[in-house]
């Protein structure tokens, strides 16, 4: 991290120690050839940067962090297993994930389905099992947003357009298709992230629609850096395979890098608009927002 | 259905419409491929016995069916979501299912992956979204039943260490382990249906024990009886490949047939001493053990 961000970096390393406690816990005592296949993935690192929203927005807004961790450890899970299942011999076929071998190189094709699929439903287990002092409402509008978000018309829904645009050359990416593809295969979780951390910290109506739009608009941000990191990376750095998404219906393959960078940084712009109402609280979020324009990796 | 069956035929005919009426309904004006891909796995027919179950139990405790409904479904997409994963190359390498043609043949080993994953989202999002009429408490008690039974300490724990069976020519399958493996692979889901149907109709503890106890004996007895008909079965009547968990760990290849069929009479037996404490409430689920152990598909 630039020295840009050394407040920010602090931050988030506070709030990833937190999570990782936490996520870990879920997974002490569980021996199963399948705990340690999902667990695998689940310490195989990576920036955390989805239940760092959530607890980020649950500071802002002055919540309890106790009441969203479970949610934001959740919300990883179901992240980690979109991972497993991407990286699939017949999805993107990659050996490399956060600079270890990919799920299915340790364990086989079959194993990290099923690793997939248990993720998916111990991030619903966990949020109903460990969320503690918040009303039942609350907790049921967390599952339905989380439910969504991960489901057919959000992630799995990005997720199945990348591929029928990759698979089949006939299918022609245009604007519309390459905005629904990022904004569901990544905006949606990230979305729900902030949106979740907002629910749980009871904010009003106002704020949730706030923090709602500034995280739609990040998480866009955020895959076209990716796929900007993609094209200029190098695998050491990015620590899975650089160069892959040659082919694929990403921004700088359809506007060119100097384009997309502009496009990202208009939404940085935007979201970071939408924390006004917030004031000085907002500041960690805000240097959140400028961090994944320059990122590097 | 024999002619000993055609009350229960009935209404299992009954409760399949409303069941199925309604889980189509979630699929309305729901257009994309991926949307598609699990469509056509959930139209694919099947017995819909978990539903069933979930409906039957609500039934014999005079509670709503209007809110058992949406669990119910939910319980047959995550039931269809296994299959789908089962089926895949890298697992089963199954071609056939339900008469059918298996998911990834119509779709491709990629979309199967990713539709199974979308409805198991579905599933939780359809709790969520049309529960009505009870408290909230009951919808999270729902939840948590249902993706810990899914999960990895079930329906995905019981896989696993199925595929570790078929594909570890070392591992040596114990009574401890084909119980393990067909408690939890089938039996899981079959337990949550009719533990789920009962909390959304405010059983007492009681009577779920009960219940409870009476779906775990049918899940595992409806589980022998699938490998002993798969031995013996053919194809066309199966709808599935026949023969084909010849090196697999079950009942009949463990006990061989006749052994099996006491284990799965004793089970049965079991489960109907459960219900004595309904009456003639219990008609439905009691005929219904029963056909489990004399159906021949």
């Amino acid at each position: 991290m630039t020295s840009n961000f050394l407040d920010l970096d602090k931050y988030i390393k506070r709030k990833t120690l937190i999570i990782e406690k936490n996520l870990y816990s879920y997974f002490e005592n569980k021996n199963t050839i399948l705990w340690q296949a999902m667990n695998y993935s689940i310490r195989a690192g990576g920036k955390r940067l989805r239940p760092v929203i959530a607890l980020a927005v649950c500071e802002m807004l002055e919540g309890n962090e106790e009441v969203v961790i479970p949610s934001a450890c959740a919300i990883e899970m179901i992240h980690t297993q979109s991972l497993i299942h991407d990286d699939l011999p017949s999805i993107d076929n990659d050996d490399l994930r956060r600079g270890k071998p990919t799920n299915h190189k340790v364990y086989g094709e079959a194993m990290a389905i099923i690793a997939g699929d248990g993720l998916i439903t111990l991030a619903f287990y966990t949020i109903c099992k460990y969320t503690k002092n918040t009303e039942y409402i609350n907790i049921l509008k967390v599952i339905e947003e989380l439910s969504y978000a991960a489901g057919p018309d959000g992630m799995c829904g990005g997720q199945a357009i990348d591929i029928i645009a990759e698979k089949n050359k006939e299918f022609i990416v245009d604007e519309n298709i390459l905005n629904y593809i990022h904004s569901n295969k990544t905006g949606a979780i990230i979305k729900a992230s902030g949106k979740i951390g907002a629910i749980l910290s009871n904010a009003s109506e106002n704020e949730i629609e706030l923090i709602t739009s500034y995280c739609k608009n990040i998480g866009l941000a955020f895959q076209i850096i990716d796929d900007i990191l993609d094209v200029k990376g190098e695998t050491r750095i990015l620590g899975k395979t650089a160069r892959k998404d040659i082919n694929k219906a990403t921004f700088p393959n359809f506007y060119g890098i100097e384009k997309s960078i502009k496009i990202a940084k208009e939404l940085v712009e935007n979201a970071i608009s939408n924390l006004d109402y917030f004031g000085n609280k907002a500041k960690y979020l805000i240097d959140l927002a400028y961090y994944i324009l320059e990122r590097n990796y």
